[in-house]
């Protein structure tokens, strides 16, 4: 079996070795330019990952990961237009470079090519993976729907954000393991249970990152810490604290929303999740999460050596401070 | 086998059976509201009659019937807002009516629908339609990315004009023509001979739009005669006109783009376009392209009778008057 890094240098390579057509070059270059982004194409190394546990060739399962890393990234080109957002991963994110229209349409095309590298898949698990995929990436969809609805919305629950964050970020890393199993040949009970182990992960990572926005340490997080604070952003914590602060603090939180004063906001919104031990209880769900998708991991029914570094990655991500 | 009108009825039906989550109620609205403005319904009627010349059981190629007409109104969603079209069917457009946010996701989730509906099909021929709904749809950006390019350029060659409306409109009938074939069972020299016919027939179908555009009754047509000489469309007959016009008649005409008096302004042009008898000229590639579909669609290897609703069909088309 091979070692994270390892699997990161097969979908690299796989990546770069990916042609599209060279006309009309406006179409095609912007998925270049995002494809060639980098990142740590976790999801496509988990959908390996996922295959290798039932099947020792992982080469079978790399137009699987193309085609998951393929679709991730044309959801980011769509989302930066929706988000008007200026930068990701520090560069230009394709709208601001090349245009709306082509970032729209160059979004389109890299969905057709998604599914271009699952139709190369063996044909005895097309349907199987197709099935998955399609719930996948409506589920996707629909995440941001309810992301963007919740912007303009003042009173979204805890339940509806878990919802909006189990559809736009943790499905699609359900979809990876599914798919990943499905190619590797698992029983459809397995290939469940890893789905439910990517959901339960996904969420799990999801409430990190919203606490690490807060409480990670400025030198390893790369971000800036308090982003989201600064932004208003709904996450777990501004809604657990809208949730049990009592009126005066709720008064401090809303007029601390139109502050200027970066500084100074994200300090007193830490005071307040403080106050209410809002990163505790989010640690707590974030750890009631990560248990139920162990326990999905555990379930399934191969050894557990061969479990050990799917189970290691998952740990180090979720325990990750960066 | 079924006429015309029954395989109209038989597509509308299903189009209706079609169920959407109801919620997000934004995301998928839309798509009810754009796949129930109706429209004849050609491209996935083509796609049951291709597969009826092979197999008398027409129910087998719904699903495709479905993802093609799903496919193809997911395009004019994201078209119309590249376009910054106000009106579609005589409706609002999605973008008008749900924002372009809204209509940028619903028509992603559009795409994933179309291959839902695919994904349907019997797994024996899935992976040959996939193929082939996937070349046609990465076809059919393409061809919009080149609309969109020409719509810059002044220097657009008759050629050009011919390979982007090959691609953004014909392909995907040659699409509905050799899915439809693959489904019915063709042998692969029979649906690619349907591919042919498609391609052949969609641009026929274009050109006698050109030609209606300008020289089309006005009490039949249902648009407004000179529409696309108001809106200074580069379409067959003025990039023609361009080519073969004098230097005086060029300068008439560059002064004519800018003209307000609409009126005026076709009676102009239509005068230059009977100058240079780019109607004729227009009429003489039509027919040349309907010439090579018919040759194509005689090459088939069945029974001429089981062609006669086809044949009937492609050219009630290209004669139409509206």
């Amino acid at each position: 079996m091979y070692t994270i890094s390892e699997l990161q240098e097969i979908i690299e390579t796989a990546i770069k070795k990916v042609e599209y057509p060279a006309e009309p070059s406006k179409l095609y270059e912007p998925i270049r330019y995002i494809m060639g982004l980098g990142g740590k194409r976790m999801r496509p190394v988990l959908l390996l990952l996922s295959s290798e546990l039932f099947n020792d060739d992982v080469t079978i399962a790399i137009e699987g990961g193309l085609a998951i890393e393929t679709f991730h990234n044309f959801t980011l080109i769509h989302d930066d237009i929706m988000d008007n957002a200026p930068i990701r991963r520090g560069k230009d994110t394709v709208h601001i470079k090349w245009g709306v229209n082509n970032a729209i349409l160059s979004g389109d095309v890299m969905m057709v090519e998604a599914n271009r590298h699952l139709t190369r898949l063996d044909v005895s698990v097309l349907k199987d993976v197709l099935t998955c995929f399609n719930n996948t990436a409506s589920g996707v969809c629909e995440g941001q729907q309810l992301d963007m609805e919740f912007e303009q919305r003042a009173d979204v629950s805890i339940a509806e954000y878990i919802n909006m964050i189990r559809l736009k970020t943790a499905v699609l890393v359900g979809g990876c393991m599914k798919i990943g199993a499905i190619i590797g040949g698992a029983r459809t009970e397995d290939a469940d249970l890893l789905y439910d182990f990517g959901v339960n992960f996904g969420l799990a990572f999801q409430l990190q990152d919203d606490i690490l926005d807060v409480y990670g340490d400025p030198l390893k997080f790369g971000k800036q810490v308090g982003g989201d604070i600064i932004s208003n952003k709904q996450t777990f914590l501004l809604l657990k604290l809208k949730e049990l602060a009592n009126a005066e603090d709720l008064r401090r939180l809303d007029s601390l929303s139109s502050s200027t004063d970066h500084m100074a906001k994200v300090q007193s919104v830490t005071t307040l999740y403080n106050r209410y031990k809002v990163r505790e209880i989010a640690i707590t769900e974030m750890e009631r999460r990560a248990d139920i998708a162990f326990t999905s991991l555990e379930k399934v029914n191969i050894g557990t050596a061969r479990k050990a570094e799917l189970d290691q990655l998952a740990r180090s991500l979720i325990n990750r401070e960066h």
